[in-house]
């Protein structure tokens, strides 16, 4: 599992926001007892796409670019880790119960807060049943015949009867 | 900027499409001539979502949590990155010129071949005048009155006057 300053690497700077994600990704890790995703074996979805998701991408090993990191773009602070092997599943939810007002007036001693205080002070794990996510999908590639660059299968589009990649498929139809 | 194997620990493996996002995503830096994004002086949009991406959020700091990673759905292995203090834009573009069918008959040998292969043997890399996208916004929370949990303020919908959730709204609708 990457650590915490590994984390802020990744991100580029310490944030509230990076220390929540990683304390709810590391409590779902727990939950699930589990260990980070080499491959696909891990499933998040994530219902927001702030700081906190970068270290839910570090700590679980569920990334943009395996197609094991599902985006519900709904605003809340809520992720959902689903483990393929077991069928097991857990929601995070952020409360912040044991938070006060005082706290996010310095942000040094906010984000140190959020790293020690006990997990469920701040977040409740609640296991679930979900349905299990299709894996991500790999598809041949053709040429668009305006740019003539690759495009995957799935996403070619035809103009005139010729393939094209969406943005010259686009541009053709706007003209 | 971190290193080939830092990124393979961040991606959780090695593989062919993630030495070729490492090098297109190199070849953006070295041509806008401009050191890894701590906060959001750098946006990439990527126009798939594919293993390289993870390459591209390692070596760029362009990553799905810090709102500067944006995403269009063409299936094609393009990325274009703009510098937000410069107002320099660079879109690298695959195109694989270099690479022999019997390449990839070995994968180990392939992934090799992607790192040590001249650039322009695989890429090209063009310089390119976009529109400056806007920053992430950060917005205040409501609570949802169905399931109590917080929302940001610019996804809370509203079910019988009352703030509620995507999810808590959607079920709402339906039932």
């Amino acid at each position: 599992m990457m650590t915490y300053p590994e984390i802020i690497a990744f991100h580029g700077h310490s944030c509230p926001g990076l220390a929540i994600g990683y304390r709810m990704a590391s409590s779902a890790m727990e939950a699930l007892k589990i260990i980070r995703s080499a491959d696909e074996e891990l499933v998040a979805i994530v219902e927001n796409n702030a700081c906190g998701v970068d270290a839910l991408q570090c700590v679980t090993g569920c990334t943009f670019g395996k197609g094991n990191l599902i985006f519900h773009d709904y605003g809340k602070q809520v992720y959902t880790l689903y483990a393929r092997q077991t069928g097991e599943g857990v929601r995070v939810v952020f409360h912040g119960r044991g938070v006060t007002g005082e706290m996010r007036s310095s942000r040094d001693a906010f984000i140190k807060f959020m790293l020690a205080v006990p997990a469920d002070e701040i977040l409740s794990v609640q296991t679930v049943h979900i349905e299990e996510p299709e894996p991500a999908e790999i598809h041949k590639s053709g040429i668009c015949s305006i740019c003539g660059e690759s495009v995957m299968g799935t996403r070619i589009r035809q103009v005139d009867g010729k393939p094209a990649c969406i943005p010259c498929a686009d541009k053709a139809m706007s003209s």
